[in-house]
Formats: structure tokens, sequence, C-alpha cells
């Protein structure tokens, strides 16, 4: 409703601004008994991080989360798991000028008009800072996820013209980590890198897309109509800081396609069950999941904080003025954005799960509504 | 959560089947004192329904809505307003054959997979009829935004590799309704009619997409981070059926374009508040609206139900079949989703209207929270 | 959020007013697979219908439900069931007087200052009339919870000054239908007949109470802190009209009891589990279920229209009036209170069995997430 | 959902166990603009906090609370506003008899039955000291209700048999904090106080109840049917750890009253709009609020850990043994919960405000929708 909330039985609820004290994010919902430690979480709150590599903002942010609540001998209890990680490399004073004349196409005037104030420093909470609580957040959904078999991975698969070719989703779990730009294809990573810095020298720069996919959905997650997979897949990634665009299966490319080429058949598959020959649905049929692997892209703009020179206009002295944004900016988004599209896409589905009573709402390892008193605090891994 | 309600404040739940008794719908958080009619909804739902051309199916729905509750000598009264349309010309028996092998790419399998069964007639609750509902809460939602001086309209830009130019607003308002494709563009709706014909001669479909545009919106919709503008938009138009793609502002061609050249500068408008100099944002920054239109696209996939041979797998007799489904169908979908389109836009919008505290949640025509006796129940216009 | 909507996973939407058209109500968030036909539902709407005694209204209602979607061969799908049932016997006239001089303690006043307007016929949406909207929802909830061995009974404990003895819950289920006030204790019921009918002759009304009981509730349904079963319970029964006081265990007299004596002992049952000595504790323990029977009651003040002589203030003429209501009103609410009190303890209890995975969302029969293709939709009983 | 989240506009999020690292809180949907400092919290946390006087438990815990985000230069940004309150004096070793052998009527059973586990450090989550985030965030809604004139008040009326006379609002005011038990009639707090002493000193502990009150709680609050405001305070209520009964106005009275005595009639204030001659109705009317003083009462049980020995089931050993509770305990509830239950009672309140549109979601000072570029961050309070 304020935004600051995601998830319906899987809950996370979110503070923070970008140069604050703190951010936070409070998950309700995760079962009992799943083994959880911060280094869990660390790991992919290591690959968002600030200063992580030349084409990403120099501030530095150890990120470091600490949980507050939640968690007992290295287990969840079931109860909500508070976290904190600490703002260190704040320096607010970079965007002073930028307090009454905002900065083009940034949230800077939204945010202002709305609550006719704004934390001003660092984008306040309009900035993707705000994104370290969604992966964290997101580590733990991932980490349910797995219990269940379902596994998933984004690369960045295009920057500005630079196209990756498509790669299997095995190179996505092996690859997509191997360079700077997280792009599974190792030839185009190296071209997205030129391609980023050339824009990085220029003091401007570039879009570019996410691939995302998942595998070991099982049949039947999503409701009909407004709670469908897609929607809520629809609303998890158009929610990603500087995303235009959202596409499942075929995508965009649906529009030229004809109902013969697209429908995929029926056959059987070992286990007698029907399973489509093709997968041009991209894993949703009738907006629940039909069992194949659901995959997608997400297209992120340009970073609109730029050294380059812009007009904007100062409300308070009713001037228009030339604006260089010197503050430490990202020349592309996408590289820092694989783990957030990893995150939603995890919430999403983990939230299903629970919804469809896959997941144990209680607590994980039994099922649902078991009552067993060897499961017990001095044995929480029912032992 | 179960798929069947929209909205936060201006909340719609819907019921209904394609073959069943009767399609329903609630709108629950219109404010009170709102003219309203069973006349201004139909006009919409006479824009949706079936048989309507010769490029739609020829089922034969009048989609008459009879009003059941919530208004009172021609006004809102600020309760639900209880809507109900009758299902008259189902004829279940041509989905027979389908029970037990699914149509490929359809719902068939999903939902049965699912429940465990499945309405089986038409589609049952995964048919596109049940927009019907969607389009009777949106025609609402339309006019209490025009009283705020909020217009919006759709109209169909792509139909195969038919795509039309760009078209001014006025054009959109004035050209779309005049032929069967709702194209504004009246040159491309020829050629867009021509590609449709073609494929249906040919017992196939095709895909295609839909343009969509707000005027009037004001600065400071939506809600920071989950809530953004863009998020709840793009969970609302995933919604529509056969929707694989979702873009607002520069969509997914963003992905190619540098930080300076999408970014809009900003400069005053004629009252002194800054205003941005182009709008390849669309209408959103930071997730909420900046004054601009509000613009985007929808891409819907070809119709999965074709008269064309296609495999299925029973699973019932456990062997492979071909099937045509010879049912009554759409061989392209924009032309009817047009009308979704807008009122799934409608709908976003007038929730975050009321969110937000510009609409009176109680009544129309009032400041927020004024309490004035005269207006009463025999002066429910305030006059 | 806007009134018109109840519960979390199992969700009611109910529209319609006293004098309106029709009565309707949606049930989204039924599993599919349950055996369900109009005559379950009837049952329980002819124990709240009006004109069913002499110490009720006397409109003539049938109260038939008529169910719209949610149906197949008898069995519901999963999809929303759509229930109607029309108002036949409304006299609006009797009410114009009203319409501006509020009647004393009724919502006349506070619909018609919130929203500028009301529906004046009958009480409109404020009409406890509605409540057969609920009743309808909690028939189908009963059913789902009898399956699992959940069985839940009201009757009225208490009328005015007269009080019933406890009575065993076999006596809840077998006398409290045996008179017309729905005492379970039949000599109290006649002492109440008498005093209501007294009060009655006298043109006044009378207050009383209903106690409830649930037995087969298995541990651990409900949730830490907010969403606690007895919070919800508490939002649940302060909803039923006139309520003004909910109490579970010993209620208001806790407050006199010492923790030594109000505090149950804990001994083992025969399958070894703990179980509590006595149940002083209401069956809810920190907020979730014992396993011990859930009991409590529920106060609802006296009918406010009554036919004695009252003053009020029209604020259209400015003037005091005397005024009588002259229209058909029960002399007491709580004979026809109890299906309604026990539809919100079935609807409540039933959105916690699903929310704690003990029911399967999907479908009953199944464990939660269970793909079975011999369940489907020519054999939804799964045999 | 999962119980750890209160309110739909106003909305509150927490986490934290009695004897974990910190409590935390985070409120979202706080208006900018909003004048907040830790010292306006902490004045609540220390009418909450034990270690207060000889009637509370003696754990010191100085309940600091820290803001993390939603604040700049004093003011709220309309950001969530994350809290956070460390645990300094947690001594969990006293606890660990009860791991496997549950305290009479305490959440340790039913919590280990759901989760299967539970955090059993002096109740972890179950544990009243949780409502330390109720209060913080309470806070923050008195001081926006304030703002609109809307003042709240809890005193303690009644511990054990001993119960205060009626006092007028203006008492409750000014001497309600007079005294340890919180009671604003002098005389019978110190009846109270000896009676609360010799259960203690017995080591027994005794229930009592909350008398609260809202004064100038505008005409209009509260929605139809579920969404009552009744309803909607009996869910606040309940949530109050140990409540087992919830009343307003007549509260369980009113089953004794007859409707001519009990109905408020109807004159004209001095600005001529209706007015209510009494209050019999406790300040709601059709579930929507008079304009009258809203009142009522909350019972809280005797607290449940008492050094008298009692029996309890060990399920690890399957003996059953005599157990004392040696912990820190307070021997009565209703001193500590007074802020507790005030704290639920402004959260309620500042929601339906929200909700109404009264308070502009968006900022403080304006009315809702104005766009006003002299309200900037240069100039929060817009002076």
């Amino acid at each position: 409703m304020n935004g600051n909330r995601f998830g319906r039985l899987f809950q996370v609820t979110t503070f923070g601004e970008s140069h604050g004290e703190a951010m936070g994010c409070t998950v309700s919902g995760c079962p009992a008994g799943l083994e959880l430690s911060e280094e869990d979480i660390q790991a992919d709150l290591d690959r968002r991080k600030p200063g992580q590599s030349m084409i990403t903002t120099s501030r530095g942010e150890p990120d470091d989360v600490s949980i507050k609540s939640g968690i007992q001998d290295g287990y969840t209890t079931g109860t909500p798991i508070g976290m904190v990680i600490q703002n260190k490399d704040a320096r607010s004073g970079k965007y002073e000028p930028f307090i009454t004349a905002p900065r083009p196409s940034h949230g800077d005037f939204t945010y202002s008009a709305k609550f006719g104030t704004r934390n001003w420093g660092g984008g306040g909470r309009s900035s993707a800072r705000e994104t370290v609580n969604w992966v964290a957040a997101g580590a733990i959904a991932k980490k349910l996820l797995a219990r269940e078999g379902i596994e998933l991975k984004a690369h960045v698969n295009q920057i500005g013209d630079v196209e990756a070719p498509e790669v299997s989703f095995e190179d996505l779990l092996e690859h997509s980590e191997d360079n700077d730009v997280r792009c599974a294809h190792p030839e185009t990573a190296a071209e997205m890198q030129e391609l980023i810095e050339e824009y990085q020298e220029e003091g401007d720069s570039i879009g570019g897309s996410i691939y995302f996919e998942a595998r070991g959905v099982p049949v039947g997650l999503g409701a009909p109509r407004f709670d469908s997979l897609s929607a809520r897949l629809g609303q998890a990634m158009m929610a990603v800081p500087a995303t235009t665009a959202f596409e499942f299966g075929l995508g965009r490319e649906a529009r030229e396609w004809t109902g013969k080429d697209r429908n995929d058949d029926w056959e059987f598959d070992d286990a007698g069950n029907p399973t489509p020959v093709e997968n041009d649905h991209g894993g949703i049929q009738g907006g629940i999941s039909s069992g194949e692997p659901i995959y997608g892209e997400v297209t992120l703009h340009a970073p609109t904080s730029i050294p380059k020179s812009q007009q904007t206009a100062d409300w308070e002295t009713g001037e228009l003025t030339e604006e260089q944004v010197i503050g430490r900016h990202d020349p592309v988004l996408p590289p820092r954005g694989v783990p957030v599209v990893e995150a939603m896409l995890a919430l999403t589905l983990v939230d299903f799960m629970l919804l469809s009573g896959r997941l144990n709402p209680d607590r994980v390892d039994d099922q649902p509504g078991e009552y067993d008193t060897d499961y017990h605090p001095s044995n929480p891994n029912n032992e």
C-alpha cells in the first residue's frame, strides 16, 4: 500500500534511505526449522554491493548484514527475521545542489512533490541502494526454494546494442559470475565491458537487460486472473528500480507469432503425465505454472545520474541551471541488478509455494499441520 | 490471493465461468454521490462483447449488466455495487473432447493440475470471457477519473508484423473506434484487418499489441518501491489474459539508450513548476507519476484455440490425439482487448487516486472528511 | 478496508441493502472437490431468516439462495462461488419519515454523515439483513471444517436478566434448535420467551447474549501477536451487528481470578502428549489454539428500532420530533444471531486452517501440492 | 497474516524475542512533515518499561529507542520509520527447565506445537515484551492524532475485585500517572496496590482491567460491516497479550438493557447538527463513529508465570513435574498494559483517519493531493 512491503505469506518489510543510518528488512512468514546464518545472506549481498568492480560505483559499503531475531541455534524459529545493514560510506554533501534542482528523470522531483519533502542524500528512499534489503530477503527465499528442488538464476543478456546469444541453464549457473558484467557468455561479456567503459569515459551511462530462469517449479503455482503467476511476477519485476519492460516466454515477440507456431503440443513424459513438447509459453499457461522452466527478461534503463551536463529547474530560485551529477554512480545497472532480479523471482515463487500449501507455513521438513513432539527446541532439525 | 480480487481501496471481486449461469462483479470502495447507471457500464461492455464483428468469435452474448445494489436514485451510495451479467449463449458440448485432452498452451492442463478438476465448458474460469467483469468495474473507475480530469484511451498498435505509426492522443480518442480492429490509424487498420482474415481463413490465429495512454494524471501518484505506479501497472496489465509483455515509456527499447539521451531535462511550466522537456520516461519517475502522460504497451499472444489440427495427450486414455478446436473463437485478441486494457489502467489509477487522498473515499464532490448536513439522501448531488 | 470483505485465504465479499433488489456474496478460496449444493446453504439461511417465529420480524423473506458459479456436477471447482439472494418483501415507504430524522442509536446518522447519503429503506447497508450473506458463506466454511473433524455450535445463553446455566456441547448440538429462542436449556428458553413477549407488547426491545463453542480444533491454529486466534475472533465477532462485548474463556471474569486459579496444569493425554487438566483458558494460549474446546460469548444490545416513542432531530427541518419506528422489527436479536455467530466462528477457523496449511487451498482430499492425474473433471470425488 | 503486522494504511511491522538481541518496529505510512524525535517515543516506552516500580518485574531494560530511518532534520519524510530497541538484561538460563516442560497457560506449548520449536528464553516471541514495539509505533500515531484534535487515555479500572468508580476524562489525563498502578482514582489505586502486593507475597498473580477513552474523534470513522470501528478495535484490543474480553459502550451489561433505555435520543448541538443526548452507545453507531467519546474496557487475565508450584508435563522425559517460575515477572499486567492499550487505540484510529482521507497520507499540514513547491526539503514545516 505504502510501497514498503512485498509478499502475501512470505512478507518482506523494509526501511532505510541511501544515506541514512541503516537499511533494514523484516521477513515474516519464513517457516521454522530452516538452517540459516548471516553468511547465507551475505553471499548474495556481496554480489549486489557497490565498489565490487570498476564498472560499479566506488562507494565503499561492506553491506554486512546483522540478524537481530528469528534464529535460534542456527535455525529459524518461525518468528520474524529482523535484519539490519549499516550505511558506512555516505557522503551527502555532493547532493546538496540537487535539493531544489531535481536531477533529470530521477525520483528527486516526484518524491518531493508527493511528500512535500524528501531525504535528499544520495537519492534517499528512491535510491536503488534500498534493494540491499530485497537481496537479503531473497537469499532466505532461495534457501527455502532450494530445499524444494527449485533453482533460479539470472544474467545480463544485453547492454546497449550488445546482445548475448541464448545460453543454457547450466551455463547460467556456472558462468554468470565469471566476469564483472555478470553475463554468462564470456565473449559477449567482454564486448559489454568495453561498451560500458566507453560510456563511462564519456560521462554517460547505458541501458541493458537481465534474463532470468527458474527450474523445478512444480505444476500448479499461481492463481486465476488477478493473481496469476505472470501478474505477480509483473509486479515484482516492474518494482525493480529503472525497469521499463517485463517479458516472459516469447515476450514482446509474441505479437508476431501465429497461434499454430506459438502453441506447444502435448506429449507424455516418462511418468505418463502430459508435458508440452516445447516451451514457447515460458512455463506459464492460463496464469499457472506448467512445470516447464519459467523464463523472461527485464529491461533496465540507463542510470539517470551522469556526470555529463544536463539542464534542470531550481524550484527555489526559479532559475534554469546546468548540473553535473558528481556523486559515485554506476554507469550501467544490470550487473548489480542480477541478484535483485533473482531476489524478486525467489520472493514471488516462495510466496506461491506457501500459498499453494506446498511449503508448510509453520515449519519445513513436515507435512502441513503435523504435530510432532519429537520436533522441539533442543532438536530443531528433527533428528 | 486467490486471484479473484483486484485493487486496494477500489476493490473489485469477480465470479463466473465462461459457460456458467452468470458472470458477476462487486465493486467496493466507490465513493458515494457518483451519478451512475447501467448505460454507463454497458457502453464499455459493448466494446468488449463477442460477436461484434467478423473478426471476433460469433458467440452471441448481449452482455447486459444488471446492477443489484449500491445505487439510489441514480447515484452511488458508497456501499458495494453488485453487478450480474447472464451467460446466454453457452454451448459446452463442443468442449467435451478436451476434458481430459488439454488444448495446447491453454489453461486446460494447469487448471486441472492445480484444482484436480476444472469447469471445462468454454475454458471455464480461465476463459477471457471473465474480463467482462473487469470492463464493468473499469467503466465505473473511468467515470470517477473523468471527474478529476483524467482521460485514458487505448488502441491496437500492432497485429502480426503490421505496426501502426505513432498517433496523437486526440486521434486515439476520436478514431480508435472507427474500425473493427480498434486501430486509430485507418490505413494500418485496413492492413491489420486483411492480415487477420488471412489467418482466420487458414484456421490459425495471430498475436498483437495494445498501446495505452492516460492524460491529466496528477504529479505524485504511486508509492515508493514495491507499490510504485509501474509495479502496480505491471501486475494489472500482466493479468490481462494472453499478455506476455508489459512496457511503459521507452519500454524494451530503453536497453539501447544512453542516460544522456533518455534523461529528460527540466524546464519551468507556465505556473512556474518544474516540468520535463520531453517524456521519454513515460510519465513515471522513481515509480511516481511526474504529471506527464503515462503511456505504454501490452503484448498479447495469438489465441490458443485454433481450428488447425494440433497434437494433445489424453490423460485418461493415455493416448496422443490430434485435435481441432471447433468452438467459436477469436482469431486475434487485441481488438476486444482494448477496453480490457483501459479497464485495468483505470482501476489502477483510481486506486492510487484514493490512496493518495486526492479522491475522497467516502464521497465525491467534497474534501475528504468534510461533514455537511446539506449533503443528504434527498439531495445526493448536493444541490 | 471498505468493510465488505472478510477473510484472508477464505475470502468473502458481500453486497446488498435491506430493501435493495438482491443480496449477494462471493466466496473465493474454497478448495475444489467439496460436495456442495444450495440445500447445504439453505439450511442455515432458514435458521436466520425473518418471519420464522412470533419473536422475529414479520417480514416475509424466503431467502432462497441461488449459486451462480464455482460448482460443477455438485462439487466445487476451486473458483469463486457467486451467490445471490433476492429481496422479495421490502416495503420502504415506512422508513420515509426517518430519511432526515435519524432513528436513535441506529446507523442512520453515521452512515449519512460518512457518505453524505444513504440507502434509507429498511436501514440499507447498515441493516442486519446483510448478515444473510455471512450465513451463506459460513455454511460453506462449516462443511469444510466438518470434513476435518471440527464441529461448532452456538445458542442463546442470556436475554435480559434471564441467564441459562452451563450446558454440555452435546446439549448444544441437540437442543439449541428446539425452541424459538434458540436456547439449549428448555426451562430457560421458556422464561426467555416470556420476557421477550413482555417487552414486545410494551413496544420495547431487550438485549441478550450468545454462547459459542468449537470442538476438534487442532493444536497450533493462530499466529503470534496481531493475528492471534483471539484477535481475529475478536474482529469477527465484534463485526456482528449490535455486538458490544466479546469474551472467550473466562472472559470478563478473568479480571477477578488469580494466576494460580486460572492457570491450567499440564498432564499427559492417552497419546502421551501434554494436555491441560482444565480449560479455563478457553482453548487459546499465547494466541494459538491448544487443542481444547474454544468457547466464548458475544453480547448483543437490544434492537434499536422500537415502536415506543423516541425523540429525534430532523436535520432538514431543524426541528426536534417524536418518532415511532413502525416497520417490522425483531424485539430481540440473539435468536436470529445464533447462525450469524456460528458463521463468523466458522469463517475465522477455516481461514486459519488454510493459513496453517492443514487444509489444501487447491483441493480437498489431497495433501497440499499433490499432483494427481486420477483426480480430474470426470472424477471430481477422486473415485 | 503471520501476526507481525498491524494496520492497513498506517502499517506497523515488528520483530524481536524477549531474550533476543533486539526488538524492532517499522512504521510505514506515516505522512511526511510530522515533527518527531526519539524523545517523543521514549516517553511512552518509559511508561511500559520493566523495573519501573515494585509491582513490575525487576528486569532492567532502559528500552532506549533508536530511529534508523524516515526522519530528516527532525521531521518525518513519508518513508518508513525503522526503530530498534536493544535487549540488555536478558538472562535466559532461568527458563531452561521449561524448554520441554511448558508453563501452565503460557504460550510455551502452543508455540512449540505450531512451529516445532520456539525461542524459549523469556517466552521468546510470545512474551509481552514484544509490546515495546507496539508502544513505539503507537507514540507516533498519538502525535498525528493530537494534531487533529484527538486525545486518548487509559487507566486501570479494576484489579481483582477492587473496582474504581467512574472518573472524568480530565481526571484520566491528569491523574492516571500519579501512582504505580496507573489508576486515576487515588483511593482505589491505594487499595489495588495493597491487593497486588498481597498476591505478590503469596507467589501468585491477579487479573484486572483497563478502561480507555478517546475524545475528538470526528463523525464518520469506520466502514460498514466487517471493518466497522468496533470490529477493528476488537481485533486490536484482543491482540493485547492476556486479553480475554473486549467491551465498548455498555459492553457486557448491554445484554440486560432494553432498547428504550439504551437508545440515545437525538437533539441539536450548537452548530445545528444532530447530536445524541447521552452516550450509552460508546461513540459508535452502526459500526461508525458518532462524534461522541469512544470508550470501553479490556480485561487482562492474571500473569501466568508465578512462583507458586504448578504441575507440568515434560514431553521429552514423559514425566509430570512440579515447577516454579523463578524468572522476574509482573504480579499483575494492567499497570504496564495502559500504554499498550493506548497504543492499539491510537493505531486503530489513525488508520481510520487515513482511510477516510481526513489525514493526508502523503503529508501533514496540507489538503490531500495539494502540490506545493513551497513545501520542500529545506522547509519541512512549510514556513
